[in-house]
């Protein structure tokens, strides 16, 4: 069976840009590589989700992967759990937190804990939760559970056993108002709300006297007191990736959550030294270790994070740097792949220079294989992949269209 | 009102073949009267179903009728059935059959009874089935029922009355297990579930004293004295076309099952000699007929077999010259057909050469007539259809676009 590798550019679509002579970063970037691809591949334009449709990049991995975001989309507490590297199962509970400052008669008095907490305080509130709060609601409610300190005031809580995700969140989203009590928003969840307004008592309770919250005062910061909790979530039953297109899947990238959905998906996650999602990212490494990972895999997701991320900085010139290094590293790839590898490049959504965010826009995308139709495209750019034979898929049809090549899928029908 | 012909040009559309300089046999074959109406008409690239999904030319034809298939279709019982010629009411149950061999404590030894069974040992099965087994079974159960052999070892049962397809199969599916007992999967399959069971017993009974047996052991052959039944199914109650399109449609197409779904859905089938869906067909009768037919049709459907067949067997060359004898038919249509008469080409599925099997790659679609806007596309292949005016459509679209041009169905709305 043939193989291939998917590669995703990470909010590389774009919009011109006047800096760059009214072009796109895919236009002037010099990409040997990527251009000798799609003149002898095919492409098209992509609308990950529909046409003007903003998605963040965890939905649009799901519809990229094939799982129908409105059907699968989890809500962002069991996605900040996959991002955090917590593996999840169906049924786990996970929640987003804020560790956050609240008076006596807990009213939020800031919302962030003053946003800037240490490495030190945050391994300190891990501690205190994980070994003072969570064993107590154990032993009492019979849930496993784990807290962890993600970025800065944000964290994840998730709960294992005889949970419910229908719960209200505590946190409540405001400053000046009473932390919630949490509310069962259906029967089976009544149990989940009383351990989560517990967790509200006794976080209270135990960070109050933490000695990190005595250096705090004497420094004049505000104390951490409170874990916030919203956006309760589970992971459906997905059916593997491996079943779902009869491959053995396997994932590189940097971005945990990016690399946690993959793994929820059942793809082997490869690591690769220096590839952690950062403007640094080793692309040489990523793409070789992409390529020794289809000898033993048919199908190969790679991901490419800064080039979302210059664009957020509004940095078009550090955009066109990182795609020309991406291309340097695909051209690796082309030496040492198997001889019968499909590559196919696109993006999850377009971050443009110009608004530093995500939006709506259609993305490219190329297809290049033994025998994939050779369209008159020359060049892997927004406007040029707009006259290609692929003329416009939807990120939902990516895997099947992969899977299509790979032979692999059974027919509908006889 | 003016009146339209489709021509669904099976398993034609392909991937470049290296044997014919890497195009497709759509590229390289020389057919004037298809590309002259494509240079006249306008041209899209078509989803039978979506991107990448492969299709079985049952469902892509259920879809291209306007009958989306994850909705109608009925699985290979009807079909098989259809395909046999036996005309299938909505509520009839049939289930595809096998013959098979088994020992006398009916475990299976041969799941397809040697394989090759001749047509006098075929035509004795039948007969005592039909005049041996099933009047017993009508007898005690009031079931109507027809026994057909259809090739080698296949066959169909279907029965007619007060019976459900909800009845789990008597084969095992494997070697060396028993003949399965069948079970009732819901209320109402009770009765049909035991009528099953006393076929198996009944059929074992006959066909072990039957005289072709007899002449089988003295050859050294095993007996064939088993039917084994799977994928029981109805036909769902469809609307027919004339009613859902407003039109008076007729079918020419020589594959039984192709005609038997056209039937189905309330088409008149026309006969023509020579036309069977084999290599040797004769399309310039079949054109012929199908200009005659729009007399007194308004919507003639021509299915073109062998470009699929030629596929599977990976001739390029030979599915070159079928599309150059279907253009010749083509020339001829043109010439004998009513002056208002639109004409639609398209294929029910990829069959690359490279693949000998169905694909699930976008397959190219041509309209022409009157009024049909015309674009720049002057060939009617993979490539170009890429560049026409249709962009991309889906199989199910197909019939709402040639009423829409016959102006029969009405309004959405006002």
């Amino acid at each position: 069976m043939p193989r291939a590798l998917l590669v995703i550019l990470d909010g590389c679509a774009d919009r011109p840009v006047k800096e760059l002579g009214n072009k796109t970063p895919l236009e002037v970037a010099i990409k040997p590589a990527i251009d000798r691809l799609t003149a002898d591949g095919s492409c098209g334009l992509m609308d990950v989700i529909s046409p003007g449709i903003r998605p963040g990049s965890d939905v649009a991995h799901l519809a990229i992967f094939g799982y129908d975001p409105y059907k699968y989309y989890p809500g962002r507490g069991p996605l900040e759990a996959l991002g955090a590297g917590i593996p999840l199962n169906p049924g786990d509970v996970a929640f987003r937190a804020n560790v956050a400052t609240v008076n006596d008669e807990l009213i939020v008095v800031d919302r962030r804990g003053g946003r800037y907490i240490g490495a030190d305080e945050a391994r300190e509130i891990e501690e205190i939760i994980n070994n003072e709060v969570l064993p107590i609601l154990k032993s009492k409610y019979g849930i496993d559970a784990i807290y962890k300190q993600t970025v800065e005031h944000r964290g994840v809580l998730v709960l294992r056993g005889a949970v419910s995700p229908n719960v209200s969140d505590t946190d409540p989203h405001v400053v000046g108002a009473r932390v919630a009590e949490a509310r069962a928003l259906s029967e089976d969840a009544k149990v989940t709300a009383s351990y989560v307004n517990e967790f509200t008592r006794l976080v209270y309770e135990k960070l109050s006297r933490a000695r990190f919250n005595d250096k705090r005062r004497r420094e004049g910061k505000v104390p951490i007191n409170m874990v916030l909790l919203r956006g309760a979530g589970s992971l459906r039953k997905f059916e593997p990736l491996s079943s779902k297109y009869k491959i053995k899947p396997a994932i590189i990238a940097g971005v945990a959550l990016i690399r946690g959905i993959g793994v929820a998906l059942g793809m082997e996650a490869i690591n690769v030294e220096n590839y952690v999602g950062s403007k640094d990212d080793d692309f040489n490494s990523a793409f070789h270790a992409a390529a020794e990972a289809l000898k033993n895999h048919d199908f190969v997701f790679l991901h490419v994070k800064p080039t979302d991320s210059m664009s957020h900085d509004g940095d078009a010139r550090g955009k066109v740097m990182i795609i020309e290094r991406v291309d340097a590293g695909l051209r690796r790839f082309i030496e040492e792949a198997p001889g019968d590898t499909y590559i196919f490049i696109t993006c999850d959504h377009a971050t443009p220079i110009t608004v530093r965010d995500h939006t709506g826009d259609p993305v490219p995308f190329m297809a290049w294989g033994p025998d994939v139709m050779r369209d008159e495209v020359t060049k892997f750019s927004e406007r040029d992949c707009a006259r290609g034979f692929w003329n416009r898929i939807k990120g939902i049809d990516v895997m099947n269209i992969i899977a299509n090549y790979l032979g692999a899928i059974e027919k509908f029908g006889e």
